[in-house]
């Protein structure tokens, strides 16, 4: 049997037939035509889990699940979007209407972030770690807790909104209204803004050379410009690193899990990032003491967590 | 049948011994003596445990299960105490020594927070939820976490240090080693050195008056100055729920927990202190549009909840 995993977002359907070894055999995907509804989103979805079986040959009746990772607050007992604000979406029965779409009887739906930690603790970063937070920096600062092997996501499936712990009472303004959450500091959106503070600040430094070869400033930038020794870019780049530590610390004052992924873009820079981030969480954290301490690692399935974790609901 | 739960402190052993109906029937307390070491405490425990079963004229064979409820680090599989800073434990095999010294064949252990945040899911203001977490405001802030109808303790058992988020990152040093902990601005400690601040600042004061008569300056001083129209302590109280709610906020937005329990002796206030707080929390969480909100409660066991918990390990 085989199963499907469909990641689908704001811009991009992306979907993959997953073998029982939950690897991906086949993909395909179709940009999200937003202006259709949740109604052409069901049926681009429907197209995908047709054109992946047709790709390899098999047949509806060997597909034994049909699992989508969507944003926004998602019913997993009942497959409803509850709430997503790109779309505007409320209440919406998306796995009753893929059931009807697609022929297959079993069709689960998760919430994106939860889903990649899912696939994270199963056969990612996390694999045999009973309990584990997944983390990604990304636009924002996302994510996933995996407590037993299942997703939590609280009585409402609203929780682990890691990116919106407040970290600096009364600091930088969010999109969700608070002020000084996480995201505001450890996004590659917030990595941005202080690169760019630091170039106004600093005329002449390597950040603007790197900058202008870019075409951009990125999360990239300030990383690139403090390995050429660059005095304002490695300050960026610490305090970003502070504060990514001191949110960190908190994730594992409160979850002691035995694995904490950190996946997104700015994870790109592997131990570059991590090796001061460990640095400094390991002098922080509450339980110094203990032999056990939470392993900090790398993301492992980048963007197919979405698709493999959808399979596995 | 019937269980006794133990709640051992810094300076007292606390007793109960509870029927059928999760009741208090029996108690008993000893001081306990921190320099005859974790023998003399398990002495103690089982002297309380004698005391207590003659008491109510009832034999050792009809003790279903002694629980204690202990500071530190308690491995709850092994009942072991891996780590209690107070007296300097390290892997004390806690459950095995009580075994031998009571005859109670099960003996368990947890941390006492951990213990309280139970018995407030089973018997006390979260009954019925199946995720809780329970918030003490106290000398420091303590948590507990409530995750279907289990204590949450992470793979080390060291989870929960709830006190132990920064809010404000680089802010007032905490006793744990890092900077701007939720626990040095919401404990009855903060709040007395918040109101000390402002006694200071103004030295014409309902604060001093109330201080005065009271011989001290304590976690009351402020709301009572408050309720009686004084404008620095309305300010002290009003700063000291706004950074309340940025710690409850954050835990609601990490958990969406049905119930949020409010114990420690800030939470005499009641609503005083939880009408003001749902209003800020109400406008920060993330979740403010979904019609399941969690409902923030004053704890109802108070000094009980160690005793009570420990017995429903």
């Amino acid at each position: 049997m085989y199963k499907i995993g469909i990641d689908f977002g704001g811009t991009n359907i992306a979907a993959g037939l997953i073998d029982e070894n939950n690897q991906i055999i086949q993909r395909t995907n179709l940009p999200t035509r937003k202006e259709k509804g949740m109604e052409g989103v069901c049926e681009d979805i429907a197209t995908c889990c047709a054109t992946l079986t047709e790709q390899a040959g098999i047949a509806t009746k060997d597909i034994s699940v049909l699992g989508v990772a969507s944003p926004g607050t998602i019913n997993s007992v009942s497959g409803v979007i509850e709430y997503y604000s790109g779309m505007n979406v409320r209440n919406y029965p998306l796995a009753e209407k893929l059931r009807k779409l697609t022929g297959i009887s079993e069709v689960r739906a998760e919430n994106d972030a939860n889903a990649a930690a899912l696939a994270e603790a199963v056969v990612g970063a996390a694999q045999g770690a009973a309990h584990s937070v997944t983390v990604t920096l990304g636009t924002g600062v996302g994510g996933g807790i995996i407590i037993d092997g299942k997703v939590y996501s609280g009585f409402n499936h609203s929780a682990a909104e890691l990116g919106h712990i407040v970290i600096v009472h009364g600091g930088e303004s969010c999109s969700c209204g608070r002020r000084g959450c996480w995201e505001s500091y450890s996004s590659a959106t917030a990595l941005i803004r202080m690169t760019c503070a630091a170039m106004e600040g600093n005329l002449i430094s390597e950040l603007h050379t790197i900058a202008h070869q870019d075409g951009k400033v990125s999360g990239k930038t300030a990383f690139r410009a403090a390995e050429a020794g660059d005095s304002a870019a490695t300050k960026v780049v610490r305090d970003y690193i502070a504060y990514l530590a001191t949110g960190i610390t908190n994730i594992i004052n409160i979850f002691q899990p035995e694995v904490l992924c950190i996946g997104g873009g700015i994870s790109g820079e592997g131990e570059n990032l991590l090796v001061p981030l460990r640095k400094l969480v390991d002098g922080e954290q509450y339980a110094r003491t203990t032999p056990h301490k939470t392993r900090i690692v790398t993301a492992k399935l980048g963007n197919d967590a979405g698709i493999i974790g959808a399979a596995l609901l």
